[in-house]
């Protein structure tokens, strides 16, 4: 609001370090990065481009004092990346925009925790040859931290896989393991933190966007829908389910759950996979005829599930236990407003 | 962070919203809007894609006492269509990052509020052909309104307007006039607001980005750099003539006052007009060769000083006054963090 007329030492520095630690490297995609009006991109010739946007916004998407600041900026970028994933596309660039309170950058501490922050999500970019091309910074208006990142990523024209593509009798897939998630960020309230590293034994702060396999859904033309789960599997189903006018049918026996959830007790643990949330794995669907390899890029593939014809007498999700009974199972995932 | 387990109503009223604020229009450009994990945009053939993010945050950017929703709206979606003008391009579609306080949803006011923010945004969205096609919603982590708008545009491949490729000897021009932004600020401020609607008397409130008149340089090929006026003469100039390794001196006489600014004392307007920010106006560079038109698009272009090569004993800007004195021009417009 107010045009204060303060050096711009704290900003200049911000946007050195981030220059420094995202220095424009090698991408054939980024004609020019960070420090113009725009960054321009040139996306692969024959290909369509597929954007994104997410926030992460302190006491909401993360707490400082429950998160290390590389997750929170390994976090910070996975969203961005499992939504590229999803759509079995590929990452060109991504752009920052954030938020810091002053003292973020005048205190040690919180050049600190910068330094870490950067360090995290430059982890993750680096992995997935993905350059921050650009963004804005400002002060931000109270005492949080404030985070949206922007991913762009191209696919061949009119292969993006989409929510909507399902159709009744396709099997449904879940990339890796289910609710580590929620059973890591239980452990972490309580403070039982593990000191090991690795999205295995860390599946809430350092989640593993799955790009190769999204990238090889598309290629091998396997998947007739996907969407990652950020929001929980219950959730998630029924954004596919209602885009793609099917139902589902879901075999709780077969869901492939994490470790980590063995902590719990088995009704938490089922909890934990059907509407914990943030395990940034695919879901997707595939013609029962499509034969789907037990592993891609090294990540375990498991049929959960089948998509039947919509029916208005039958529950839009529906989640058959090992007795052979079954029971309607509700959308409980992460909702974003909370009245 | 914590998994609610509330109805969605808030968030599913407010994509509902959004949804039928920005119906699914006729562009060519946006094959997915909202509603998938991405959005997908196919731009025009032979063009290469710019991208710019630009926060709109509350208290930093906005005051809700003193900007009316329809205003946050519009300089929200402004910010960024003003980046691409001053690369010369085209907007292709917009994206909103939206966190709002949980009474925005809930309470008619807040509602009220939400809807002539959209409106404001609709209405410059329209005038622009910019579709809305995805983004991110939150629930504020205070009870403050944060916005990310991202803007995606394309241009001719190879031809997009930088801030790097200006010359010694080449014309500085500026479209429009200055100060007027922060002349109503400072009539807001203290509450001698115009009741009269229009770019011309509310250049704080409605900004007009200039897409015409950058679409017109690119095609004509007329400039040799470009940089819009978000922060302010001093601080813009100065970031083109260091991309460009020029520096410049300006002509006091020749700048563009804006009507508003003769409410103010001569020093005052001067200020204004130099330092102010916000008028969204484009500065350019022009070889002394190229006849620049003195209007484009009905928007009066003026002459207001001149490149030189740079010399270290010489301040990157000098500021000439009528008398036929020279001053150093200091970079003294908005600066985005204040240590």
């Amino acid at each position: 609001m107010s045009k204060k007329k303060a050096e711009p030492a704290g900003e200049l520095a911000l946007i050195q370090q981030i220059r420094s630690t995202f220095p424009a490297g090698r991408s054939t995609a980024v004609t020019l990065g960070i420090g113009d009006d725009c960054a321009i991109l040139r996306p692969p010739g024959g290909q369509e481009v597929v954007v994104t946007t997410d926030f992460t916004l302190e006491n909401r998407h993360f707490r400082r004092d429950l998160h290390p600041a590389s997750s929170v900026g390994h976090r910070c970028l996975a969203r961005g990346l499992s939504d590229i994933a999803s759509m079995g596309a590929k990452p060109l660039a991504a752009f920052l925009s954030i938020a810091l309170p002053g003292t973020m950058l005048t205190t040690a501490r919180g050049r600190q925790w910068m330094a870490e922050f950067f360090a995290g999500m430059r982890s993750l970019a680096r992995r997935h040859n993905t350059p921050l091309a650009g963004g804005d910074t400002s002060q931000s208006p109270g005492d949080l931290i404030l985070a949206d990142i922007i991913l762009i990523g191209a696919a061949p024209t009119g292969r993006s896989l989409r929510r909507s593509g399902a159709r009744a009798g396709d099997l449904l897939y879940v990339t890796g393991s289910l609710g580590g998630a929620h059973a890591e960020l239980t452990a972490l309230k309580t403070k039982r933190r593990s000191q090991a590293r690795g999205s295995e034994v860390h599946p809430h702060l350092f989640p593993q966007p799955r790009l190769s396999v999204g990238a090889y859904l598309l290629h091998h033309r396997l998947a007739t829908a996907a969407i990652d789960l950020s929001d929980g599997l219950s959730t998630d189903l029924t954004h596919l389910c209602e885009s793609s006018r099917v139902r589902a049918e879901v075999d709780a026996a077969a869901l492939p759950l994490h470790p980590l959830t063995s902590r719990l007790d088995p009704q938490q643990a089922m909890h934990a996979a059907l509407n914990g949330g943030e395990d940034y794995e695919l879901l997707f669907a595939a013609d029962p005829g499509t034969p789907i390899p037990r592993r891609i890029a090294g990540v375990p593939i498991t049929s959960i599930g089948t998509l039947l014809p919509r029916n208005a007498r039958k529950p839009l999700l529906t989640l058959r236990t090992a007795d052979g009974s079954s029971a309607p199972l509700r959308a409980a995932g992460w909702e974003h407003f909370v009245s």
